[in-house]
C-alpha cells in the first residue's frame, strides 16, 4: 500500500490539474468544474465543463473525461483509474462512474444542492472509494466566485 | 388539454419509432434500448444504445437523443420535449433528463435492477411528468430475449 502522505501528495499534484481544467471552462465563460482521470499515476483523460459552449447539458467534465479515457484505454470499464474532479459529481456523472466501474473517485468541494450523495447515494461501483476535499478550498472559492459574479 | 385516448394513440407511435430503434441496437449486438424525443408531436431525435459500437458507458440511447434534440432545436433546454424509451432510464440518463429540463418522459418496460426510480428517484425536474408501461411487454420482451440468448 501507498503511504498516506504519498498519497496525498499524488491526489493534490492530481487536483491541481482539474483546477487548470476548471480555470479553461471558466475562460469560456462556464461553470468552472474541471477533471481528470488517471490510471497508475498516469493522466489518460483531462475535460472541462462545455455544458454552454456545446449547447449540451451531458457535456459535464466528468462525462467528457470517462468518453476520453475509455477511448486512450481501449476499454469502457475504468476499474483501475481515479476520477478527479473539483466539484462533486452530480447524479449523472456519478452514474457513469458507476457503469465505468471507476474504481476511484476524488473530489474537492461539496455540491450539497445537485451533488450525487444526496440524489443518488449508491450509484457508485459497489468497490468504488471516494475521497473528499482534496483542495476544497480552491475548489469551492472558483464556484462561489463565478456565481458571485454572475449575480453582479 | 389532449384527448386521453389520442395522447395513448400518439405515444403507441412514438414507443414504435424507440422501438424500432431498439431493433437497430440488436442488430449491432448491443443491449436492445431505443428512444426519440418528439416536441410538438414531431420527432426531433432518435438514438439507440452503442455502448459496444462506441466503447463508451455513456453512450446510451436517451444521453444520445437528448444531445440531439439540442442540437436539432438549437437550445440545451427541452421542457416541451417528451422522451420515448423503451425502457425505464438509469440515474445518468434520469440525471441528464433532469439538467435538460424535459417536461415529460414515457418508457415501456420498468428497470428495477437498474433504473432511476430506485437509485435516484428525485432527479427529474420538478415540472416533469412520467407515464409508464406504454407497449410495455414488446419493450421487455426484447431485453428479456437479447439475456436470454447471451446466456445460451
Amino acid at each position: 500500500m501507498m503511504q498516506n502522505d504519498e498519497q496525498q501528495q499524488i491526489d493534490e499534484q492530481m487536483m491541481r490539474k482539474a483546477l487548470a481544467e476548471a480555470q479553461l471552462a471558466l475562460q469560456k465563460g462556464e461553470v468552472p468544474i474541471g477533471a481528470v482521470i488517471a490510471c497508475k499515476g498516469r493522466v489518460v483523460a483531462r475535460a472541462h465543463n462545455l455544458t454552454e459552449t456545446l449547447c449540451d447539458v451531458t457535456a459535464h467534465a466528468e462525462m467528457q473525461a470517462i468518453t476520453a479515457a475509455a477511448n486512450m484505454l481501449g476499454g469502457k470499464y475504468l476499474p483501475e483509474c481515479t476520477l478527479y474532479v473539483t466539484v462533486e459529481p452530480c447524479p449523472m456523472c456519478a452514474g457513469a462512474c458507476g457503469w465505468a466501474q471507476l474504481g476511484r473517485i476524488v473530489y474537492g468541494a461539496r455540491d450539497e444542492k445537485r451533488g450525487y450523495e444526496r440524489f443518488a447515494p449508491k450509484v457508485l461501483h459497489a468497490k468504488a472509494t471516494v475521497t473528499v476535499g482534496v483542495l476544497e478550498d480552491e475548489c469551492s472559492d472558483l464556484m462561489k466566485n463565478f456565481f458571485a459574479d454572475l449575480r453582479k
